[in-house]
C-alpha cells in the first residue's frame, strides 16, 4: 500500500493582468499551471492543484485557497519553508503567500463557506497611473449614496440567475446567499466589497456594473428587487470590466476542513 | 507690448517606474519632457514645465504640481477640458489629474508651504503581486511600535545633514521643519507619511532607511536624537529604494499663491 500523500493548503496570490484567469485556457496561460511548474520543480510527483474559484481573464486574487498532494518521499521541508523556495520559481506576478499542511480530504474547492470579492472603481476624469491596472475607470462621478441604497437590496438569500452571465451554466442552482455588499468612497477611489457563500459565472462583474450604472442615473436604486425576481440576465446592468475585481478572501468552515458535507458546486467561479 | 502669457497650475501624478524621475537626464526621460511635449501639441508656444519637485528615477506622484505659460492666442479651451485633452496624448503612466489657470506669478516651486510624502513598505515573506511596483518588500518582521517611537523624534525643525546624502548639495541651508512623521501597519502594508517644508536630496528615503532598520533592530530608537545632532549621513541608516514612495500632496500658503516672500529653495527633491 502506498502512504499517503502529504495535502497542502496553499494561499496564492497573483496580478491577473497576464493571464487567461486561474484555470489555463486554450488559448494562453492561466495562473493555475504556472503554480504547478513550480510546484514540479520541488516536487516532481506533486499532483494537480486545485484552486477555491476559477477567476476569469484579467481579474486579480489577494488570496486564493489551492491544495495539492505531495508524495512523501518527497516532501522534505517545513511549510512555512515553502514560500521562499515556491516563490523563487515563480514570475513576479504569481506568489505564494502561506503553505501549511492540511487534512487529508481537505478540499479547497468544496469546502469553501464563504468568499468575498472587492471590486476597485477609480472616478476622476483621470486615472490615478499607479491604479492603471486594477481599477475600472469611470470618469463621470457616480452617486454613490444611490449605489449603496441598490447594494442593500442585492444582501440575502436570492435566485441570482439574472446577474450571471449564462445561468444554465449552473449545473445545480442559481440561488446564492450574499451575506455583505457594501459600497464605500474614499476620495476618487470607490470599493465595492461582496461577501456571499458562493458566486455563478460573472457574478460579481455583472453586480457592480448595475450598481455602476445605478451611480450614473441610468438604473433606479429602487428596481433591484424587480431585477433579481426577473431572472433575466437582460434586466439588470452591465458587466463591469474584469481588471477592477480581486478575490480577496476565502473563509472555510472552522473545524470543518475535511468534512464531505458541505455541497460541491462545480460551477462557482468569477 | 506682448499680451502677457497664460499661466496654468497643472496637477500631475505618475507611475515612476519607467521614467528617470522627473526631470530628464542625460540617459533616460524624465515625466517633465514626455509632459512637455504633450503641451506642445495642443500649444506650440508653451513654455518649460516647472515642477513643485524633482523626483528620483523610479519614484511615483500622486500629485505633483507644476506651471507652465502658454501663449494667450493658442488659449482657446476652459482650463477644466485640458484634462481630457492632454491625457489624449500622454501615455498611460502619466496623467493630468487638474488644471486651472493660476495668478500670473505663481510659482510651483518656490511657492510650496508643505509637500506631504508616503512611503509604502510590504512587510511579509512574499511580496504582494499588485503592490510590487509600489512598495519595498522587506520580508523580516518590523516591530512597528519602535519605528513610530523612532519616527517622534523626526517631528520638528531640524538640521538633517545626516539624512540627505550629499549635503553640500543644499546650497542654502539643511534644516528643514518635519510637522509629521508617522508609521501605520494594516496588514502587511506599513505605510510612513513624512510631511514638511522641504526635503533635501533623497531625504524622505534616508528617513524611512533608518526608521526600518530601528524596525529590525539594528538601530536604537533612542538614538535619532544623536543622529540628527552628528549631522554626519554615517550616523543615520540606509536609504530606502526608491519604488516605495510617492509624493502625495503639495500645499500653497492659501491666499498667498503670487507671493514673492517665500523663500526659494532651489535644491528641494527626492
Amino acid at each position: 500500500m502506498n502512504p499517503s500523500p502529504v495535502r497542502l493548503r496553499l494561499e496564492i496570490a497573483y496580478d491577473g493582468t497576464a493571464y487567461q484567469g486561474w484555470q489555463t485556457q486554450k488559448v494562453g496561460t492561466g495562473v493555475q499551471s504556472v503554480v504547478e511548474t513550480a510546484l514540479r520543480i520541488l516536487f516532481p510527483g506533486a499532483g494537480p492543484l486545485h484552486g477555491c474559484s476559477r477567476t476569469d481573464t484579467g481579474v486579480h486574487a489577494r488570496s486564493l485557497v489551492a491544495h495539492v498532494d505531495v508524495p512523501p518521499a518527497e516532501w522534505r521541508m517545513p511549510a512555512r519553508k515553502l514560500v521562499l523556495a515556491l516563490n523563487a520559481h515563480l514570475p513576479e506576478d504569481v506568489r505564494l503567500i502561506s503553505a501549511r499542511r492540511a487534512a487529508p480530504h481537505f478540499h479547497a474547492r468544496f469546502h469553501t463557506a464563504g468568499k468575498q470579492y472587492r471590486y476597485f472603481i477609480w472616478n476622476h476624469p483621470a486615472l490615478h497611473p499607479l491604479h492603471r491596472h486594477h481599477a475600472w475607470h469611470v470618469t463621470r462621478p457616480l452617486d454613490v449614496p444611490a449605489m449603496k441604497e441598490a447594494a442593500r437590496h442585492l444582501v440575502g438569500r436570492h435566485d441570482f440567475a439574472a446577474f450571471t452571465v449564462n445561468p444554465g451554466y449552473a449545473r445545480t442552482s442559481t440561488i446564492r446567499t450574499i451575506t455583505r455588499c457594501e459600497v464605500q468612497r474614499r476620495g476618487s477611489a470607490i470599493t465595492v466589497i461582496i461577501e456571499g457563500d458562493g458566486f455563478l459565472y460573472r457574478m460579481c462583474r455583472s453586480i457592480v456594473g448595475t450598481l455602476a450604472q445605478v451611480g450614473m442615473g441610468k438604473i433606479d436604486a429602487g428596481s433591484l428587487p424587480d431585477q433579481i425576481a426577473s431572472r433575466d440576465r437582460r434586466e439588470s446592468g452591465m458587466t463591469a470590466p474584469a481588471l477592477g475585481l480581486v478575490l480577496w478572501s476565502v473563509r472555510y468552515q472552522p473545524g470543518r476542513p475535511a468534512s464531505e458535507s458541505a455541497e460541491p458546486d462545480p460551477t462557482d467561479g468569477e
